[in-house]
């Protein structure tokens, strides 16, 4: 609860202007928007730093559609995770500017005028197969206000293509760590750097990769400290959490 | 490799100073001192911010010994995690200022003259009995040279306990959330503030927690972005992420 | 066994009306249809408060028909749940006037001229990803006689949204709270109610969701007291607990 | 948060009786004892039917006592689960009437008058090794105020034996059942009774009972519709969830 | 290895009928025929009591071809599990009297002239959705020269069903046991009968049933003694058990 | 329920030798003693062959000596499983014959004069550490009368070993095979005999041998048909099994 | 990092030759060349003796169709794994000799001259239905420089299968044992041969073999010594290690 | 079966010097002594390379004493692996010369006048707390005739103390890398050299290190191509492996 809105409203009460009834109904009515099977929440950028951001999976493409609407007449950016060619369909009839990224599945609506870019956050890949995974990580953290770095394909079968990036690791406010199969890249960096790490797992692999929960195991095992560990395949959640990280730097 | 040394070696080379064949050694010579059973790594503080720790669980008590002595007699600070009363003995025996935590199962020297504290860092944690894995967060993070306030006991079965400090939450710049049971805490203050938020599983709970996978998979399946999760009961490894975060802002 | 049935049997049998073995087979007979591959158990309503319902995963279209036809012969209504198109075309044949609801895979027939709703329950959602699961559980408490109030995504990334409609919550004599994710809504809720919580595990989430497995577990381990829970997507497991409470509390 | 002491305090604020600057900080201020590592919630018994249960495994006994005293000064009852012997003599050093029931592993103190107890529960096992859980759950239904009947050991290797029993399920109105190995007794229990059936798995078994997850897993499955499941060995949880439906029933 | 054609052997040597080296080479000539691919071992009849069944999951149509067109070579009867459509076709060019059962994916060609049948087996299943899987067993076992009798829906949801077939159950000389979901009704069964009780658990179920793990554990978990268990959906190894115990009884 | 005595009761009811009240009385009598947390099942004889046998785990040693007394009482032998030395003791103080196999854990009091063995049953083993699972097996199915021959450490590692023992194994009626780590000898001895398999894996391993789970695994997947699966180091349950069948094959 | 070219590269530095920053570029110039998405590890062969091989999965058809054409321009092999026939067309368009073998998912393209052949591994498989993860095995073999014989339909339901072939099991220097389901093979193996055993889990099974996870227990608690494990299906890795294993036995 | 004894059997039987029943007897004799519980396989050597090694958990004292009495009798090395001190003592009572090894579990009587040591092979470990693993594979490697090289505590979290001894890892015919926590330096280690690697993973770590788990998934997910993997602490099982590697290269 915002203590000055608090205030104010309370200020009010104390002059009569606002009587004990609205007052109590307006305590208890907060800032999100009803759409029956969905509640937008405006208030979300205040609180968290960043615009609702929409997981597309398991919604119908009319309920995004709905949702999309609603977060753009408040603001300038929409964010659709987990996106169908469906759901782009959907929001495209109401942005005619959303734009669409397969691989990655995000939507992506931005109208805003100014995008600063803070940081930097690099985003690494053990492999070449975890590269749309960490589209999702770069991208989304893009859209957030971040600079980015891409680092592909450097992984431990040959550790000396990592070592050969050294510096470019050391230059990053936080590193994103994308693998796979054995998931051992988020340990290493965290060896080679003092930033933050935050690893994640991928569900690429051999069958007893058991869709990433081996890659996720190894990560949540590592060795070397300063690792955070997010969902398998959950590049979006890496940038959400790198941005906070990088942007509290920011505002430190 | 730090660019500057290598430069200087080559440029000594080049003067013909040092010979081919002491380069060659140099180049290949790290600095870690060789114990036999243990590799300890002088070099940690410089590439990762903080001298090595020293996790105990599974080493003799002669072998935490050898490397506190010799960490010590290189730096002014050790700190042994998951340590048991012999290990602390062992310590005590080449370090009369050892000091044992017996619930959080640390021991520490700190012999520095100064200790800087920025930050902060909010410890908060779901029911008193997560209380011993936070306090190995807590003291591992003052160790590390951050400020810290601890939240306990402000879990979800009564959410207006975690409401009332939701002032103390906004000033942090990073939150370890340690939880055990269902594991519901981290979701709840991601959700809160805009900052990075650890979340801590426990092994504390009924047969279904798994000994601390259930709130592990809670945690990595929060639905609040800006959570990056650490192994079950490691205190320090949260503390030693959310020590590299908190440093970060202030290197910024 | 009905007592009143034996009873009269048994004297019959002392008035010589009934022969011996009359009276033994008959002991043996007990009211149910056998079709075969199904038995149909007419008893049901008489034994647990509801007539049987059919759930149609792995029964052939045309077991499904059959079954349907031998219910809607002896009692005004009928419910298959886990129902495909292929199930609601084969009922369609045997009741023009069933009807079917894609998303929540439900085939309804119902003929019964009064009826009654008492309640009421609340049917709460964390997101709006859950609402198929959320309606096979509300139209199902519908069917049996249940008053239903939907109260959909009030997750715990945005705790107010749920705060503001904690009134509504509090007047339901039962709960059914449906979450992925991390499962954490049931928690929130029976914190905050004094009514009994049911607690409904769905399949949405990234990998480490685990199909479900993490939000069940999550409500398992609740550390909110209160919360009962049912199968992963099990809409109509709920709905049929909720409704005995509901029903228990009316005929108390 | 209750609307009067709300709707109170506002009128407070508009005669000018309460500060502004006061009606804040009482806005904020909830009813709860911050003791350092506990935080007791003494609003729980208005807001969920129960004062605050203490989970007493992973405190310390000097918590369990403090957490003790600072109860029993606001209310007349204390229930301690998952007590060990220590837990008990700390809980003894503040109320000399407590009483320490070691299968059950209770901790109770109840000081009160009157003892109301309405209902009523069945609590059911399915062998004579799940008494010591069966009695956590029907001791605690009965410190909640709810009249219990217990009918231990009616599992499914003898059908018979719960047949004979089946007047007495019928006339509860929810029945509680307990056990371990393959864990069938709730199905069997709710196809015979119309009212709610809570299923709790025990850990008793071989094996592969997985320390109870077998039977877990057959009661979450159970093909009979009116099962509600709690975390393995819960008997509390069974209670609480019992209690608050057999209350739910009386104030209907 | 057969002692009547080692005797032989050894006896046609000492006579000097046949060469030391021609005797090495017959005693490690064993009955089989090598297709590369496939070895058929048409020595089991006589090992193991019928005749090499043929697994087809994961055989490509034409390998199943060669094996079944060897098998009928050499003897009259084919009998080819988990078999799909094409498995079939294949199977047809080379018997056009093969027959297919699509629900349990039998492929049977049966040349014999004489057919006995032993027993009886009883196969009973829990639900109408365990058909399948139950005329998998049921058709093998009939294959394999057993008297079957089928009674299928007589689950736990209403065990008035199972009961008033205990007569058919207490003649069966084995009763295979086919369930899903929670899985009770060989536990149930075994409570009933003296005969052994073969359980298969089923993949039908909610999310839970973890494609019928939790079947799978129930049944292994069983308190009521005389229960072996089979794999997940395997109705011919059921069958192939059943039917060894069958014929072990006739040849007492 | 037996058809006869049901016969006797009608015919007495007929002949106004019974009342009607008396009668329903004893149709719902059952033949079970009633000890509060006990309720022996004196009909389990007839029913399913073999006495009520008590598995002790869990069950403290009072309730043991309870059951025991009680079994004894009516019939001529007692047989605990799983007990501890404190429920020998127990057993003891009401039957001074009582006889302990620590290692297999088993009370056995055995009174009867007559022990006729049928059989024969063998056990085998793959290692000399799955010895005290193969006694319980052993023993017990001795006490249900069977004969039973002895097979142990016969594993995989040295086939010939199995080998050298195969007319041993084609003489029995059924095979109880025994095995931890890999499991795999319940599939070489169903490729070898043509009666039935029962296979018990036990808990003997390294580490991914999941305290059997691994063995388990191996057993149910068998590419060998004829192979039953008990629990984990479930010995008696073996015994159980293969008592039916062996007596199944006398009676036949 | 190869000590002659530090070296060289040193003494063109104290020959002025090569100035320091040059040096510095040198050294942290590492032979891979960088496709952006993809870094070819062309040092590879000469690191671990064999050139960089392409697990498709994952990655689209023209990110592969780069790779191929990068390892192409170095080097005359290339070995893609994991393949679908996408991926071997968009291969084809720069190398038209490409060769696709759809059941082992292999491209393969081998412009060497002189393809020397060491050895030999063997290659066995419990059935016909893991063939296809035995030619993925045999080939990659093949293509490395091995000799290879293939040896399928061995397993353990028919024992005699497997001994007939004993002296070929004992030529091998290596064998790769293939098996799904309960995956005995290596086992076997292992205790009839003195040279290296190395386990194939498949994916072939009901229910219960878990994708392979049972077959995989089953080799890693081989109670028989000199059983080395790889991934469930992963042919490859087995060829990779078996081939390392050969080739050091030639160069020993 | 060994040819040659065969063919001197056959020659005898026909040379009539050796009778049928005789020569049946002799072919079925194989070379084991049957000490009833155990069963000593002397062929081993001959077949497999070395003698029986005893894994002594879950064997009484005596049964061990028993088993190394009659190797020894045979033979003049014992190897005893996961031995107690129990264990120990139980050897000694037969052999004065026995060694106990506590840390590596390890009970080793040693009496080959020469003992030759081919080699080499490498034992490396991620940490010092992986050193009583490490210690059973290299202890029991030099028994069995291998020259080995100690390299602990080189692990991923500081990769210069691993890339330092690059040249020793180069020198091995086969390395064994034994890791617990993430388990990642065995796919280091294979980039890094050309011959085969066996992966020990370690039950070292926090809780989601599942006893070992997740370092033996890391393990069998490697991306680098030439690892084969044994059980979890499986140290004995890596230096069988090793040794069958190392002595194949010498045959070769």
């Amino acid at each position: 609860m915002d203590p000055d809105t608090v205030r104010a409203l309370l200020e009010s009460v104390a002059r009569k202007e606002t009587t004990i009834d609205e007052a109590i109904d307006r305590l208890s009515h907060l800032p999100f928007t009803d759409l029956g099977d969905a509640k937008i929440d405006h208030h979300r950028e205040l609180r968290c730093g960043f615009p609702e951001v929409v997981f597309c999976e398991g919604k119908s493409p009319s309920q995004v559609r709905s949702i999309a609407r609603e977060i753009l007449d408040k603001g300038g950016v929409f964010l659709g995770t987990r996106a169908s060619a469906a759901h782009y369909q959907a929001v495209g009839q109401v942005a005619l500017d959303a734009r669409y990224f397969e691989d990655s599945r995000l939507v992506i609506v931005d109208r805003r005028e100014e995008r600063p870019a803070v940081g930097h956050i690099v985003v690494a890949t053990g492999g070449t197969a975890d590269s749309s995974v960490a589209e999702e990580a770069a991208m989304s953290a893009e859209v957030m206000g971040n600079r980015v770095t891409r680092l592909y394909d450097v992984g431990v079968a040959g550790i000396h293509r990592l070592l050969a990036y050294e510096a470019t690791l050391r230059e990053a406010r936080v590193v994103i760590a994308v693998a796979g199969m054995e998931g051992a890249l988020p340990s290493l960096v965290a060896g080679l750097v003092a930033c933050p790490v935050i690893a994640v797992p991928t569900s690429i692999g051999y069958g007893a990769s058991l869709g990433g929960i081996a890659a996720l195991l190894t990560m949540l095992n590592s060795c070397a400290a300063g690792v955070g560990v997010v969902n398998i395949d959950n590049g979006f959640g890496a940038a959400a959490l790198a941005s906070r990280i990088n942007h509290a730097a920011v505002t430190a």
